[in-house]
């Protein structure tokens, strides 16, 4: 399958989740009124749709041939994530999502908590009409996120986080939810066991490396993404990079990475760069990024060519990609 | 039976459902760890449990014989109530929950946001095990709440705030929960769907009589709870004898009833109660809730009687004489 081929595949299928999702505000807001447009709007302002897509091409890649089947676990995960969006935003002190205004920034904080428990409870009502094993799978996933949430908490400007710390974080934040929908999207279609594990290994494999390139992209900068570059730094998150760094720069220079994190500002950019190629740490992290890609792959090769084979590929190669 | 006895049992029954509580606290904390530690601090350090009691009551007032079948519902709604007074508690800036300190108290806002969600999504996890028709009624019953809360801050000091605006705030986030609760109960026992919707109006009933005892201990004081009088006044929450009295004094003792309570301090209280009594408000709540627990009663009547059915009476007669 060409690029273009491909690209215009996915971009319907994002269109007819958009349209899934807008259906489902619109609907919700005529019962339940501000919250659910204050909570649509930051669904609806955007956003790569790349959880949902997954969701449906593994469901049709193990064997799915009734997309409705599988979108209302799709949509489900797309809402917890905005859920999770918005009270990180409130945390963050973030002022604009999505190129939209927060929900905390225009209705203060309490309509923003609202309004995020309001986004769960709606993936959970979607999530909750499959039942059984499907139920554990997003509750699993969801309560991770919680835990990896408090642990990012603990080890904000945490000098001494460990690359274990790390992953676990990943693990339980961003690749998580990518693994619970793969996972989720191939039992729905009627996948063996071992296929859906496999799967959720694929997602997995496939979160880590697109939050790997997040943080690779908030040291380069991201002219597509029009996300500020330096926005992890400045809040002290400790990206794989600076871990990195950290442990294998000493002496002045180790010190002097220590204090440039420790008390960020934009003028200390050109350093901090300087640093991190000092220990490579950011062709280190390319490295694990195209690991971690290639490991999804060989996940992937293990099932006979289709059309959403080749999709989920162009998807793996999407992510290597997003810095280029 | 004998108040004695009914008390006794129904302490049996809490202590019962402490320990579920208990079990899957300790079960969680392994797994999730603070996350899960802090919100069962919180979980575990109180409350009088009236959801999953009144939850058990219902199942076994329905035919049901096997409490392990109720349990995880009755719990479920532990855990969403107890989520959204953490997340409640950080919109009020609550210093203290069931004599614990909040969550957001000791660790942080950021924490005390996640620890709730946290909470959220076990209470959907347990709910989501029952499938259909109950996802559905604990899906409706959590998005009312949201709605509700967004309305009630739209209300905050909003001095025309009517008795309709009052009923739909205090329907979705109080008496909706006791109202899904009973109406799940009575599905998952097996209840005709007229007996599982006259049992979901049983425990509206109930709520909204709730509501309006926690309305007039507001006012008068409430020695058991420990709870300083006032409180509401103090958020500025427009409960139902503000209401009644704004809208049937006139005059100058009208607009001094509003400069009270725009702006409430502990030296106005006399006044504030002065006003109140020349409106009759407090006599006009305690009847409304004596018709809202007659309504109550009235439904349980059409029950035959067994030992469940005297313990809810038990109950309904607490919660008018919680102020006397």
């Amino acid at each position: 399958m060409e690029e273009g081929e491909a690209s215009e595949l996915l971009e319907a299928m994002r269109m007819s989740i958009n349209s899934e999702l807008k259906t489902l505000i619109d609907e919700q807001s005529a019962i339940h009124g501000e919250v659910a447009t204050r909570a649509g709007e930051i669904l609806l302002a955007g956003g790569k749709r790349l959880r949902p897509l997954m969701g449906l091409l593994v469901y049709e890649l193990t064997g799915g041939v009734d997309f409705d089947e599988v979108l209302p676990l799709a949509i489900a995960f797309e809402m917890v994530h905005t859920a999770t969006l918005v009270h990180d935003d409130i945390n963050d002190e973030a002022a604009t999502r999505r190129g939209s205004p927060t929900i905390h920034q225009q209705a203060g904080t309490a309509k923003g908590i609202i309004a995020g428990d309001w986004l769960f409870v709606q993936g959970f009502g979607l999530g909750g009409q499959y039942g059984g094993k499907l139920v554990e799978i997003v509750t699993n996933c969801c309560a991770r996120i919680a835990s990896a949430e408090f642990s990012q908490l603990d080890h904000v400007l945490d000098l001494s986080t460990s690359p274990e710390d790390y992953f676990e974080i990943v693990e339980g934040k961003t690749a998580g939810p990518f693994s619970a929908m793969c996972e989720g999207a191939a039992l729905i279609a009627g996948s063996t066991d071992e296929q859906a594990t496999n799967l959720a290994r694929f997602g997995m494999e496939l979160g880590i490396a697109f939050q790997l390139v997040d943080d690779i992209l908030d040291i380069i900068g991201d002219k597509r993404m029009g996300k500020p570059r330096g926005a992890d730094v400045h809040e002290g998150k400790m990206t794989l990079p600076l871990i990195h760094a950290l442990t294998l720069l000493h002496g002045d220079e180790r010190r002097r990475l220590g204090e440039i994190i420790s008390d960020f500002d934009d003028s200390l950019f050109d350093e901090l760069i300087y640093l991190l190629n000092r220990a490579d740490s950011i062709s280190y992290t390319e490295i694990l990024v195209n690991n971690h890609l290639e490991r999804a792959a060989n996940i992937l090769d293990e099932f006979p060519d289709s059309k959403s084979k080749q999709l989920l590929r162009y998807l793996l190669n999407n992510v290597a990609n997003r810095h280029s």
